[in-house]
């Protein structure tokens, strides 16, 4: 039994032949060329499937399903992708259509969700049902999993962390709202916060740098300098309450933190587990585990095949 | 087919037969005498469940299951109630203790969230299968519904949105805690808040009365007393954030507000709909329907038969 998992983006389609385990056993990616409009997008999503096939030595149609993963919004339900500004799409039946053309069953979801899947079966959310997973990068993304299964919640968004209110009259945030947690506490929020105190005159390793991300940040924070340890260190507190609202609210087993700045390890996950235990106080009857997330770019190409398991079994 | 509900109280047990369209067909009320002892408080129940069923013209085997909410922390799965400070209970196998003695399927939960299943069922949450369901008193208490169940999340102890964390360093929280949502937003802090302006000098109709409550409060702001009117609008600015934070975390389909100040009706929940409104800025795509408890006391009775009809479903 093979399944493709596909995680398709703004600038690549990647996919990748799963087999029920889990494991990948093929795997290639091809740039989407989102401006040749969609039946381009379908087609190259059928030559980059049909090669990974062969390559397998199998043909399309002995694939057992397939799932795909958007960056946008989705009606899971009805199959339909309702936004996908980096695509250019808006209500297009993506489920039916690319069904039809690979004539295998498909399955779709945001690709945020498809992450936390992947990370749930194969990545440092295994043994776990319901996880909550946060990916700080530009913005703060998350995907909610609940008993095994994406929760999707009123507006069909699921959990939208990033956007939780923590600081009345905060920072101006791109949704138009104010101290959303994604102001405060992603990639780019470290980076500003980080600029602010410099040019407030705060000494630190890294004042002379024209070029600064969060990674050099949280390098320089591992490796002593004072003022990236307390940009951390606050980036970290906004994020642990944050994640001590989501334990109070649902109570997911444990929480996975994705993305660049997760990647630097106990110099990130240490503070927000601090922070977390600190806002939780008596509530956290014991410690919530904050995982860092395992399957790095992968987790789109396995979630979307566990996806495409799940959503075949149900046939 | 007839169930019998139970809501135990720390100074009454009320119970009721109830029908499985959920209409309740008998009720009746008495003393918990939690000071007696378990055998004694478990041999009052079978006694009111026996006259409850006799005045039915039904003998205690007829019925089809019992449910029975507690006001303490529950572990549903083994039956055991692990703590409840007002009956003095700490790790008690209710479940089975009651079964043995009536003889009957017996379900046991938390009052919280059985008050939620009944609103659910039969009251503000008709049609619904995801609510939460937040209770303003003298804390604030709240169940969370997905999917036609009751949430607990990774402590068993479900939403304790009370405890949200809404200020840094604010009021201390008789949890241990600062700035939880109840210190700001219950029935007590509105009074605390309302005296703390008073003695500030603020003007108010209610500036002479010895004793206030939140009713007092509610009904001068309803009759256009400015300060009144301004500590009602802050706790809902407190509540309507809060319960933003909820939605873009789980996203229920409708939100139920009881408790003695939600009996007030639009002067705080309307408030607390502009806050929510506001705190979810774009994010709400439509309106959160926020809906004031309908069942009353009776939700208890009604959530606990709505338990003990589901549970003896499953055999």
């Amino acid at each position: 039994m093979c399944l493709l998992g596909i995680d398709l983006g703004g600038t690549s389609i990647k996919a990748g032949l799963v087999d029920i385990n889990g494991k990948i056993l093929k795997k290639g990616q091809v740039p989407t060329g989102a401006g040749e409009g969609t039946t381009a997008v379908l087609k190259r999503i059928k030559n980059l499937a049909r090669d990974l096939a062969g390559e397998q030595g199998l043909a399309l149609g002995e694939l057992e399903g397939v799932g795909i993963g958007i960056p946008g919004s989705v009606d899971v339900a009805r199959g339909l992708v309702h936004l996908a500004p980096n695509l250019f799409w808006r209500d297009f039946s993506l489920r039916d259509e690319l069904a039809a053309l690979l004539d295998l069953p498909v399955a779709i979801e945001n690709d945020a969700h498809v992450a936390a899947l992947g990370e749930m079966w194969q990545g440092a959310g295994r043994g776990y049902t319901s996880i909550l997973m946060v990916t700080i990068g530009t913005g703060i993304g998350s995907g909610l999993i609940i008993d095994g299964r994406v929760h999707h919640g009123l507006f069909g968004y699921g959990a939208e962390m990033g956007h939780i209110k923590m600081v009345c009259d905060g920072r101006q945030c791109h949704c138009g709202g104010h101290g959303c947690l994604e102001t405060l506490a992603s990639a780019t929020a470290m980076v500003k916060s980080f600029r602010e105190y410099l040019a407030a005159g705060y000494p630190s390793m890294l004042s002379d740098r024209p070029e600064l991300g969060a990674k050099e940040i949280l390098a320089a924070a591992a490796g002593g300098d004072e003022l990236a340890g307390r940009v951390i260190d606050e980036a970290a507190c906004y994020l642990g309450t944050a994640l001590a609202n989501a334990v109070l609210l649902v109570g997911p087993e444990a929480i996975i933190i994705g993305g660049g700045p997760a990647q630097a390890g106990e110099v990130i996950l240490d503070p927000i587990r601090k922070h977390l235990a600190a806002a939780m106080g008596t509530w956290q009857l014991k410690p919530v585990p904050v995982l860092q997330a395992a399957l790095g770019n992968d987790a789109g190409i396995i979630g979307a095949a566990y996806l495409a398991m799940k959503t075949s079994s149900q046939y």
